[in-house]
């Protein structure tokens, strides 16, 4: 028995809570023999370590802030270890290059492009227990790259996959909900979720599992657990699959995207519309519901965007013509609603709409994929919206 | 033109100093092409690093702590490399076993086996600074492995030796003296000093540059230069070097070593010599003017330690024979006379003694050496002991 545990920043924030998951790690070392742990970095050390590159300079070379970042996890990986070795688990850390993860040289973002599993297996065989820094690997040229937000899932999965073991991802949340329990707070749990609608939510603002991480399993058909870390009703949580056993319910999960805006441009010149693409792409920015047509010999472009982004994306704008008019709205939400059976279930969206019509919510901007629907409306009809259609599909406890 | 410098924990403990360390490197781009830096972790990091991990275990593995403790000398590479960028001066940072460092496996202490500079020569060649993380390396079995105290040192030293070029340590003081100035405030500065003396120096209590280092640094000729960090008054302070070009100074200087304590044991069985070698061998202790002897069939044996030492001696020593009697002394300083002139001028030891017993000064142990005359007296003398010899050798300014 084999198995990738993950355990994130704030389940190891403090010296007590990485004292406890090592005594997690041992019991459990009762039922299954080899354990790998990919740790984060201890809390907000991060977050911390980015404030300290700031004070030298406001844009750091990424390599260097690779380099920073890294020692993050890296100190979790040796004091796990410590506090495994003091209660007489034998444990051996490593940094992500001696684990053998391989990635391109994309600094800040990089992908694993092998991974060489000899030194784990090697110490597996010794019983011990190996701890993996996340988000941490090496590039060709031997420099310390990072995998960018979420990067400690992904460094789990990877393994997983390469281990060919299931993977647990230990967090602060009990599993997966129909709706973010802290805004619907009779918001229900779902147990089996597939990773096609785990997907969805990642990408649709629900923060439980980067989308990458996701993808990662589905494509290697590694299977993923959710859960929350220390929590005593062990196997409480979520399971990630390609398909679940259980008759599906139509609709898994409404995910709400806060702290958007909507950013639509006017402009006469046609040629403006790839110059316009250029600066939107240059910024690698999350784009959503984007919307181009013509509308009495008017070139219409409409996104959505982070608030974070809006002053840098208006300015470039303005920089490039100054003959787009440029309108934002920041009163907006997102609300995503999936769910595989959204393929065939057609009555659907018709269903969603009239409710929202009888309920005299206005919708801005509609998206519809093979397992979604998103659609924008005011801040202020948030909470009669979900209300609403948490009882239409049956989301509530 | 090419240099290797080194900047210690105390020239980089805050961010404001790592950009006036990243100015002067700038400055001195203008007369020397190649600069290799190497940096200490930032201030007390280190300290606070080990504190960390004493919250898990008393007794943390060697191989952790090293992975923990390397850490610190990783964040202010990259922070340093991001200081230089700021001010246009193209730079990359390199932990230990990015730029060749490997070692054998001791850690904690572990000695380099090899350094391949392979990657600095390509960077230096690019007109990058090459700024290599101090104190850590990378062993055969790719494990982090750290050097043990005054370690950035070393790695600047085998650096210099492996790159061919002369190598310069900032520090927080600005030369050697002929008595440390914290004690004897008229202390004069040498501003050439062999390495032999250095070496004794170190050995004998003078805080200034490690054993190792200077030892490697005369093994491999490596020009070595010891000066305040950012100190206006440049090349004010001292070249460590083979031989000096001055007439020579039969004395260089005076070290001084407090909180020692002098243990003496009594016991009848001789049998008892070889295993009480074993346990004062196995504390892996540093001790200094070791005597043994036999007067009226009692075998006696007297040795000087650190003061944080006699606890562990004592108890290891109990634990070994009833048998033995214990006397420790802890009032005793050790003043050590250092030059390479003493193996020419006879009457050095004459005169130093003749002058003691003038000025009724007790000595209590004496151990001479081809370059050093050291001895213990009571610490209350120390003051009156230190005016008196530096006048009898000039050592004051």
């Amino acid at each position: 028995m084999r198995v990738v545990q993950k355990y994130g920043g704030s389940s190891v924030a403090t010296i007590e809570q990485i004292k406890k998951i090592a005594e997690n790690i041992k019991e459990r070392l009762q039922v299954t023999s080899q354990i790998v742990v990919v740790v984060s970095a201890m809390g907000k050390t991060t977050n911390s370590l980015i404030s300290l590159s700031q004070t030298i300079t406001k844009n750091p070379d990424k390599r260097e802030l690779d380099v920073l970042l890294s020692t993050g996890e890296t100190q979790t990986i040796s004091l796990l270890a410590m506090a495994l070795q003091e209660i007489e688990v034998p444990a051996i850390s490593f940094m992500g290059f001696q684990a053998g993860i391989q990635t391109n040289s994309i600094h800040g973002r990089a992908f694993i492009t092998k991974i060489d599993t000899i030194r784990i297996e090697e110490e597996l065989v010794k019983n011990k227990v190996v701890i993996v820094a996340g988000f941490q690997g090496i590039s060709q040229d031997n420099d310390i790259t990072t995998f960018g937000r979420g990067g400690s899932d992904t460094t789990a999965v990877a393994l997983a996959s390469a281990l060919k073991c299931p993977c647990e991802i230990y967090t602060d949340v009990d599993s997966v909900y129909t709706i973010n329990p802290q805004t619907f707070p009779n918001s229900k749990q779902i147990h089996k979720v597939r990773y096609d609608d785990m997907m969805e939510m990642a990408l649709s603002g629900t923060k439980v599992l980067e989308t990458r991480c996701v993808e990662l399993a589905k494509k290697y058909n590694v299977s993923l657990y959710l859960g929350k870390a220390l929590n005593k009703d062990k196997g409480k949580g979520s399971f990630i699959m390609e398909s679940t056993d259980l008759e599906q319910m139509p609709i898994t999960n409404v995910s709400i995207k806060e702290d958007i805006t909507l950013i639509n441009l006017n402009f006469k010149s046609p040629t403006l519309v790839a110059k316009i693409f250029e600066v939107i792409k240059k910024g690698s920015i999350n784009l959503e519901m984007f919307y181009s047509g013509k509308y009495q010999k008017q070139n219409h472009l409409s996104f959505i965007c982070p608030n974070s982004e809006v002053d840098n994306i208006v300015k470039e704008l303005k920089a490039l013509s100054k003959n787009i008019k440029i309108t934002t709205f920041s009163e907006y939400v997102k609300l995503s609603i999936i769910g595989s059976g959204l393929s065939t279930h057609t009555d659907i969206a018709t269903s969603l709409f009239e409710e929202l019509e009888k309920q005299k919510i206005p919708v801005h901007q509609i998206v519809i994929s093979e397992i979604s629907i998103s659609f924008t409306i005011n801040k202020k009809d948030l909470e009669k919206a979900i209300n609403n259609i948490a009882n239409l599909f049956q989301l509530q406890k």
